[in-house]
């Protein structure tokens, strides 16, 4: 997960389209502050979930916390609650988005994972038949 | 998510490769009882991880709970700790199989996502550059 220095740019929004600095502020992080705008499908006081720019399916949203996580090595026991959180989140959003056909929830984590955006995030991928491998 | 009843038929453990009929027993739940071997990693009071006898990576772990939930679909508010104990768990059994270079963990729900096995579970793949999409 060791990254070098100064081939860090930003593309846009997404594993494997971008890159940050680990001292900057994330994407992630200007969508939460409002800085950015992004196509919000929910939100509350822990988390925010929206439409990932680049989806690979016909629904594919991003389930975020609030609280800045830089990814799921980094979790602690005391995240228990947030993380099921997350996931709860998920699967009521999956519902209220009709896929009632069913979906694939991802947390990539590190380069071997994908993982680029360095703030915690669920991939909500559905409407479509998923692939096996994933990946 | 609607099956046809007569064309269940039990191949092994894992998505895509195991049908079950949703009133029978899941694999998983043998496993649980220990009435079926499986290379187990880790096991607590409320959750059970072995490796998945399918593959898709180096390392291709199954993280469960031994309480019986069928599918995300089907989580409630007070699953949330359970859920997120699910997800640190999967984080540590990784630092533990020494996936420094990241991972990627996967839940598949419903026809759509892949699940054939009617008992949630957490997929957790390393060991290589997992690709995009996933799935």
């Amino acid at each position: 997960m060791a990254k070098t220095e100064g081939d860090e740019v930003c593309h846009g929004v997404g594993d494997r389209s971008e890159e940050e600095s680990a001292d900057e502020m994330t994407i992630f992080k200007k969508i939460i502050d409002k800085e950015i705008p992004a196509d919000i499908v929910y939100e509350d006081d822990q988390c925010l979930a929206f439409r990932d720019v680049n989806p690979q399916a016909p629904v594919h949203v991003l389930v975020i916390p609030k609280r800045e996580i830089r990814s799921l090595a980094d979790v602690v026991e005391t995240d228990r609650e947030l993380l099921g959180h997350l996931l709860v989140v998920a699967s009521r959003i999956a519902a209220k988005l009709h896929l009632h056909d069913g979906y694939r929830t991802v947390i990539n984590c590190g380069a071997h994972g994908g993982q680029t955006v360095h703030h915690l995030h669920i991939h909500l991928l559905g409407g479509r038949n998923l692939d096996w491998p994933p990946g």
